[in-house]
Formats: structure tokens, sequence, C-alpha cells
């Protein structure tokens, strides 16, 4: 199944957007964890298997693994395992934010989508098309393309005008990314920018997006739900996975999904 | 020792520009390496023992690696190591064009620098500064920013200009680099962008750039050295490391790679 009908199903069953991102920053995880001889894949199993009645999709962002190294992807990969082995029905987009040129696009498009089987990953534009296009020939899986990022030097360059076309820089990245218009292809805009996020959702209604920023970030629920539309997914990592730091973790992360899942039930069920 | 004196140290030891560039690519390895158990790191040794006496840096790139996962991250691992052991004397620069926000930067940034040790890598600076600072406060390793890139799609984003500052994205992204002014920040710059690369040169005298693009991409050398000042480091890949695919191949590497050596030599003993 591709990942547009694989979340669209999800997120029609669930009448959620909620991605749990994880990012299983070690110096962050419980006392006891920390000594597992495998923390992250300990810490992450735990909250996957915590949250995952509520999870549209996961998120896992790959810096908290690669900054072990070898052994830290090792780890990605078990997670990713996990995820694939028990929650086959859920999509997982890998945080890794590449952006490179075409021969070496080609070597992460291979790892990810070709062998880890990830459904969807997050890219950088920085480099234009031939940066991307080796991960759109893998059709059945989907691209998020950075367009407007939830951090507070976002603006530096994002929201700078063009002269030449009158579109700042993150309205260029979408307007070239529909000028190539394939349907494998999402965005990233964070949350923190509700009125960007609102206008562009207008001029991409069929683009599935992902919008980062909830949650520990500053952005509310109730301001994002009436503009992102439903074929968005609104992740929270830090909010969800770190809700407690204490033994009681997994249950607590559990809980803080629920609610999150429950007001956005609320809202669809309304709307 | 930091970047800065190791590279010029080694630099004007050499008279020399060259950063032989790693880009294991799996599918153009000799056969007989294929076969190894670990045949990225086979390929590797082979290529930095023959090249170690021409050059002034080396830039693995970890795409290459990466697509064998934790397997690939692990040969990464002990090409670094080989390094280091053997060559000292020779700076690294981790070609990674990571780039994501503060607290998931400081991630990749302990690994590389941190752990790892290499002297140096490649960002992107599409999120803004915020994504660089992190990186910046090892200041004994050095960063440089995507500037201008030497791909054919550089110019959709990068070329465009902003009405507000008058600059292009490429020069925007070097004006806000100066804005913070530190010493350990180089920048990235496509050889086969002659005339953008001298006008950056001339307005960034103080700066390192990494060139890559000259040889298989395109540009001349000839060309280049007029324009790109002493501190810059001038890279060439596959024109060093694939000139044979045969058993000769380190041997021709080593031939290649001398070849371009003499060729700065001279330039720089006659200017």
């Amino acid at each position: 199944m591709n990942f547009q009908s694989k979340f669209l199903t999800r997120s029609r069953s669930l009448k959620s957007l909620l991605c749990v991102g994880l990012d299983p920053d070690y110096c962050k995880l419980p006392e006891m964890i920390k000594r597992s001889p495998e923390p992250l894949v300990h810490f992450c199993r735990e909250i996957i298997d915590a949250t995952a009645p509520y999870a549209v999709a996961y998120k896992p962002n790959i810096a908290f693994f690669e900054v072990f190294g070898s052994s830290g992807i090792r780890q990605f990969e078990k997670v990713i395992g996990h995820l694939k082995s028990n929650y086959p029905e859920i999509p997982i987009v890998a945080d890794i934010k590449r952006g490179d040129l075409d021969n070496t696009a080609r070597q992460y498009a291979r790892y990810y989508f070709g062998d880890l089987q990830v459904d969807s990953l997050t890219l950088s534009p920085y480099m234009g098309l031939d940066s991307l296009r080796p991960f759109l020939e893998y059709q059945d899986h989907l691209v998020f393309w950075l367009c407007l990022t939830s951090n507070p030097d976002s603006a530096q360059f994002q929201k700078k005008r063009f002269s030449e076309t009158g579109r700042t820089l993150y309205e260029e990245v979408a307007y070239v990314a529909n000028s190539i218009s394939p349907l494998n292809l999402g965005f990233v805009v964070g949350a923190t920018n509700p009125q960007e996020l609102e206008t562009l959702r207008k001029q991409n209604p069929d683009r599935i997006f992902l919008i980062p920023g909830f949650g520990a970030q500053g952005a509310k629920l109730e301001d994002l739900l009436p503009v992102c539309g439903t074929n968005s997914l609104i992740n929270s990592s830090r909010g969800i996975h770190f809700a407690s730091s204490g033994l009681d973790f997994a249950s607590r992360a559990g809980l803080e999904a629920e609610k999150i899942h429950k007001s956005m039930q609320t809202y669809f069920s309304r709307s």
C-alpha cells in the first residue's frame, strides 16, 4: 500500500492527525533506560507500544540515533523493525532532512526507501530539484520537502521574498514542487507559523503536510485544527515521550497521546 | 591543532589545495573489492594510502556509507580511524550536509566533532543560523556552509535575488554567516560557477572555501586556480578514485592525484 493510502486509512479510522515524534535524546531518558544495553531501542519500543492506539504515524528523528554512530543506527534499524513487525498499518516518517546531488541522493533513497522501507522521509530543498528526484522514483513512498520550518531562525532565509517571482523562498519551494507535481511529495510547514500555514493549505489542498512545532515548541491545537485540513500530520515529540522522566514514562506518554487524540477526534466528529 | 592551522600547514607544505573526495559508490567498485567483507573500508584504505602524499585534505561523503545502514556507518568510522591513525596531519571534511534545529543539530555536532573528531563538516543552511550554532561551539573544528552548490539545479533557489536585501539566496547565506563572523565557518562554492566564485572570493578573503565540481563535474583547473585564492580546498572525488575500475585502481588514483598536485604546485610556485 502506498503512503497516501496508508496514511488516509489510518487517519480516517482514528479520526485524528497525530504523528508521534520519536526524539530519544539520551540525556533526557529515564535513568533505568540509560542502563539498558540498547537504551534508544528500549525507550522507543516502550513509547511506541504505549502510544500505538493513538498514533496515525511515527516520526523518528535520525539525529538522536546517529549521535551514537553505527551503534545508534543499528538501534534506529531495530526501532523501524519493531514498528514494521508490530504495527504495519502505521506509516513511518523518517525525519532525516538530507539533501545532496543526484548520484549521492540516490544512496540515501536506496537505504531509506529501498532497504529500510520507511513509508516517508523529510528532505531539505536547498540544492534544488535534482536533490529530490531520486526519491520520487519510489512512487509508493512520500517525501516531505522542508518548506517553512518551525524553528526561530526559519525566517532568516525562508521568509525573504524574491524580486523575480514575488514569492518568498518557502513559497518558491512549494511552487517548484508543484511545477513537477508528483503526488508523492508533501511539505513540512511549522505550526509556529499559523498564518502562512493557513495560506499554504488553501493553495495546496491536495498535498500532505507534516506540521511540527505543536506542543513543546509552542503552537496550540485549537488554533491548528481549523486551518490544517484533513490531509496533514500534526507532530508532537517531546510533549508526549518526555511527559514524565520517571518509571511511568511510557504510561504517561500513552496518556498524553490519548489526550491529543481525543481532542482531535472531538474536533473532527463535530466539523 | 585547530582546522585552520592544520589545513594551512598542510596546504603550504604541499603547495597545493587538493582535497581528495571519497565517494565509494558500491556499484562502481572494482569486482575484487566488492567481494571483500568490508568493501568500503578496503576501497577507501587503498585509495587513501595511494593518494596521501598529495592530499591536503580528505572528504568522505557519508551517503555512500549510510546506504548500507549501521554496517555502512561502521565502515565510515573505520575509514575515519584509518585516516586519524595513519595521517593525523591531513584534515578530514565529513561531507554530511545535515541541517536541523538546535537541539537536534547538537546531536550531529556531538557525534562528528565530539566523538569521531573529524576536523570539519558540511551543513545545509536552509533552516537558518540556529541550525548552525551548536557546531560553531566546537571552536577547533570548522563548518562549511553550503553557499552555491555545483549541481545543475543549484540556481533554482540559490541564484534567485531577494527584493528586500538585493542579495541572491547564496549571497544572503554568506551575508548572514559574516554577520556572526566566527572564524570557524567556511563556504561550499561549486567550481561550476566560476564568476560567482571569483566574486565571493574577493568579498570573503578570509573564509576557507570548499570547492567541489572540479574534474568529473566539468570545471577546469586552469580556470579555477587564478580565482580561488590560497585558502581554498579544491575537491576531486570520482576523477581520482574511479580513474580505473581494474586491479590498478589504487595506483591509478595515486597517479591522478599526483597529476593534479603537480599542476597546483607548478601554479603556486610561479605565482
